[in-house]
């Protein structure tokens, strides 16, 4: 039997189509699921999974259901869930508890019920499952299988816990999969970012100043698709002075927010910190400027100091908030802060988190498979696996790669050769 | 009294001339070579290079030298060596073994040299000094200090002989810091691999097909200067699927050399094979393909099948070989199938061997400093070095950069904030 | 007393937030609608504007009425309109004749309202309703004062018609400003297209083979932003000589669509011309392709192969159909081949139009100023206008541009000056 | 009887090789060569040519002769000739007047040479000849057949003589054939010009800011290679509000020369005018910073107030001058503020000067077709010589292109479809 809280059962026929649609780009999950649907080696697993439920997240699950888990879903940002697709969901079996506008009671009400179903193996999106569990059900954690994270912000807490000593069992990094964080933070979020400011405010990326807080992977791919869009300057905020050189000789302008915050006419932060965007940056804002954020929590753009300078406040577009300031300027601020490329569009791409969810659907195989033979830490996914999906992924798009001659692998073992 | 053989003492005013235009874009090398002329930290210290004898590693060199040390210094590359420059060094008081156009025999002989010395600490490029250290001079090997290497392929020989167990002393594998292979192998190579070609062919990028033989950082740097040169396809031939996929998502085509070899107009290779462009591939070529080779070694376009396959050859422009075969194609080899950046152009921009050998020069310190306490491994030059040189490289070029505040600083360590 | 047919008066509030969105992004009309809404120059003149009923559009028209014009208004295209810009306008005072999902009688039953208004010069937008003035108002059209067009679609048209000695009007062909086609038919139409397919279909453009047919300004600009988002192949489909060789100049891959259908992921037609994608063409696509159009009319990819081609068909998402084929492939149809940036996303941004419309603003002006002076035929605008929103556009972006000397200026003018 | 004055007739078989090499990639003119060789059209007919003597004139020259004319020929610039070509040239039965270095006295003697020998037609590069000409031989200009030009600036300095009333003879402006001023301007000086910067410098692109003023056909291939090699930022210096708007859109910085002085690394001049570069902006610059141009004459960095400005003045570098001005700053202008890329380098890549030099062959043959029947006007290539130049160009590089099909030439034709 079935539980569940969503929006409208009614609207699973619509949420079908869409995750019909997804499959058609995901064919490496496609065809894990074909290749474990009559083994069922999850069976009599219970798996928790808090990811952002999606089309894409629908595709991950109904493999793991048809490899024989029984899953549990809530989702892992308020605001990211698609009714439709979670309504299709528990038609099909899954316990699913996740709906839009969730409020924070809510958001953690959904978790809780996850982790009432006493689950096995535990997928997160952000470390708050992993988190609550530490937290609210230490026994049950202890006798966890492992769990997963996707995210970076998600890694840093997990390591931050493990550093203290007192992570209690062993969590893949889905997140560091080369399969995962050189695409999917890199052309997903790139892509995606730019989808959903143009889905919010139409506007022209061509001749604009574009500020990007953070030189990670996600920063990266959004610098090179700001220029690709025709930015007439893309500047990066940076901390660290390696990453912020490597901007510097990718071609991008480098320099404090302070000054950048003078100049541009479209901000996204995509840091992993809290309070990038502040009263002192508000304050010397062209009017008119864009404000969005791409990183995982709503805290990098500071609202509490754009409300606080505020005289005024409407929703002028969809997921357009305008900020009247007491001297008259205006500034918008975009999917509320949150994930923008989720929030105001469709997060990544199909394409993109097929490589993603193959790396999770394996790594919970790699957790059940060696269960009780891992230590409580939080460890990299192993590289057959992120080579394995590289190769599907290739095959799929129908392109051959190069092999190596015997000669050329036993040169390079060799050490010995060298100039003549 | 100083040791040398080089071409021409009476170029020395033309080296100079040229290592003074070089000073002027290397700002971190100056600046550490202004901080310890005082001290003289390297005192009593022999020191043998075996690098490229260019104008950039002149101002390494003078760098060592000013702080105390007895240098030695031999070309890592029969064909690379700047005569005027290697002439400037020995008046400077360097003890030079190097000229152009070495013969294999001369070209070991100039390393014995510098072994013959007995330097406590040995630069390297390439690793054949530290093959030769470890075949021939076992004893001086084994009380080495430390050495330093700074390519990607003498790191996988050195890893090779760690691997054995043979490996006599610690190397800093100079390659690994970031702001050595981020910058040297991709925006280094990548703009003088077609300074190098365009000098020799003088042939227009735009509209070509371009060939890359390999995707790692110097590959990477090709392709991105390949596109931005107006190549009509930008083609990569890989062997590893994440790379290649990579590749693919970096907006080129990946497809294997036999594929390719019929399509392309210019290929270049940087594997760090050997034969990756061959017979088989030689037979299927467009009339008037330009085969060149970024890699280390002179073995990546295999040279024998080529003159197998050719009724005559002549140098139809200077660094251009034309092989005319049998069927009546004519295809053109460039720098002898040599690094085509350093034989047919000047090697890297002084302002990336800037940071490159600044590493090499804090990796001298950092070996010196905890002489005696490190095993003999390779292993990665400490972070707080690579931070230190970005730094330095960033003021110099007068870019600020963001700073934390306390409160990030401590966000960013907490892992018990969430989505609220 | 306004007259109208709109979808539902009740949406004006919402079209008027759109408006004001709008309007922040368009200064150079908004500045023209402040310089002249005192003195009213086009008092007793009646306008007929035949546009893509946006919000965009309600910007011109209104500055077109506070200056003094009676305006009467009916949509360029059948699904294009804003149902509640459509009804703002109404509520402003503009008579409107247009909804979203007219028929094709519908669609000239509202172009027939705008002409039995008589009006005295008429703006359109591809030349159907010049056509109309041509075949069924020819007494209208002989007293004309003059028209405007928009489209490169509707000029080719005009000049056919004049060609054959029976243009009634003068026409200024607002698509040769350089301030409308240099930016709208390649930046606008650039990014907009994938904001249209991006919004369809979510698909991710890196990695992907985009086929564009057609290299004309708009084939240019998204050729551009295929590139800019990473398209692993960018093929252009021309018939022109002289624009291929441009195409592969700029670094784009060019061939016959033969041969492109078979290796096309994402097609997009922009050639101004019929059945660009034939049934020839269905018959090779690899199963998935997603076919869309960024020319003025449907007629670019050919509907009828393609049904007849066809066992089925279904919407699976807004503005994606999918059509199954005997052979079991599927190819989506975006947005019923019709502008798939009009239909799917929002059209040209803001500040594209905004260029654009000021251009159809002064050339009313320029009609109206010269009335009875101008010769029946398609002519330019004149270059001081361009010159001049080219100036406000800079100004109102904070960029200064370089100035004359005088000594350059006449220098500029001489003749006699050479080499020395 | 051969007439020449050269430097060193014993260069001519190394300038031989470097002709071969041209004509490998000249495949239009190498073709139009062999089709006219036998009927020899030009029989009779004595050339006047005033061009860059460069291996490409040189497949020109031969075409032309072996087409049956009396060629001679003399440099358009003191500083451009290849004196092994010359010397190639004198041996194939060309009349050669030039030599690198020339003085202003004997550039004028060797344009003189070619006059008196009263050529009926004249090919001009910068309109030094057709100048001298209407001054100094009023009676041979009279009876001249007409004369070409080959750049912007000297089309520029026709037009005036026309305007003026003055022109005494049909000028073919070869610089507005698409198949030169697109490919040509754009791309063979994009390239060539930092092709130039990299050998006189060797300085890395990547992370400079590059200043650009001009946003002509030139500076627009100048700034998408400035981007494409990694430049931080690029600027564009320009008068005209059209191209400004265009340098922003396409994702430049736009500024007056008084501020991009301030912040670039390197400044390339492409406009055409005089003192672009001047005491003022000298004033401002950056210790360090590069001086060159791409524009025709070396008038666009004012040298006269650079030498005034300097204390000393030394090569430190071939084509590197260092100004040392009073405070301390050093300034270095490449290749005496001559043409970069063909004093510092090799002028445009052989397959751009293919198209170029093809539409002077073909501009000649249609002077000769058409004698006595062309007004004394500036006029454009016909376009059928373009397009066919084109077509032959794309089918030398193995791409087809599309061909339209009888319906739809009709439907272009057509006037009456509209939407429906």
């Amino acid at each position: 039997m079935v539980e569940y809280k969503v929006k409208d059962l009614g609207l699973a026929s619509k949420g079908e189509l869409k995750i019909e649609w997804a499959e058609k780009q995901m064919p490496v999950l496609v065809m894990l699921r074909k290749r474990y649907s009559e083994k069922k080696p999850f069976k009599n697993l219970v798996i928790g999974a808090v990811l952002h439920v999606t089309k894409e997240t629908a595709v991950l699950v109904k493999a793991l259901k048809d490899s024989g888990a029984e899953v549990w879903l809530a989702a892992s940002n308020p605001l990211s869930t698609q009714d439709d697709v979670a309504a299709a969901l528990v038609e099909y079996g899954i316990n699913v508890f996740a709906w839009r506008g969730e409020s924070s009671d809510e958001y953690y009400w959904c978790l809780r019920e996850v982790a009432d179903a006493e689950p096995d193996i535990v997928l997160d999106d952000g470390a708050d499952m992993h988190a609550l569990l530490h937290s609210e059900y230490p026994e049950l954690a202890s006798k966890l299988i492992g769990g997963t994270e996707e995210t970076t912000t998600g890694v840093i807490r997990l390591k931050a816990l493990e550093g203290d000593g007192i992570l209690k069992y062993p969590v893949i990094a889905v997140n560091n999969a080369y399969t995962k964080h050189l695409f999917d933070n890199r052309y997903g979020t790139g892509q995606s970012t730019f989808d959903g400011i143009l889905r919010a405010t139409n506007t022209l990326i061509a001749g604009k100043v574009v500020v990007i807080a953070g030189y990670g992977w996600v920063g990266k791919g959004i610098a090179l698709r700001a220029r690709g869009l025709g930015a007439r300057r893309v500047i990066v905020v940076e901390v660290d002075p390696i990453r912020a050189l490597e901007a510097v000789f990718d071609g991008f302008e480098v320099m404090p927010m302070i000054e950048a915050a003078k100049i541009g006419d479209i901000f996204i932060t995509a840091t992993g910190n809290k309070k990038v965007i502040r009263r002192e940056h508000f304050m010397v804002m062209k009017d008119g400027a864009l404000l969005s954020n791409a990183g995982h929590f709503n805290v990098e753009i500071w609202i509490p100091d754009l409300e606080d300078l505020s005289i005024g406040r409407r929703v002028i577009r969809e997921n357009v908030t305008e900020y009247r300031l007491r001297d008259g300027r205006s500034l918008y601020l975009l999917a509320e802060g949150r994930l923008v490329n989720l929030v105001a569009a469709e997060g990544h791409p199909s394409e993109v988190m097929d490589m993603s969810f193959a790396n999770q659907f394996m790594a919970v195989k790699y957790l059940y498979d060696n269960r009780g033979k891992l230590p409580p830490k939080v460890m990299n996914p192993p590289y057959e696996i992120d080579s394995m999906i590289a190769r599907v992924k290739l095959e799929s798009m129908g392109i051959s790669i190069e092999r190596l001659t015997k000669e050329q692998e036993e040169y390079l073992k060799s050490w010995k050769l060298g100039t003549s």
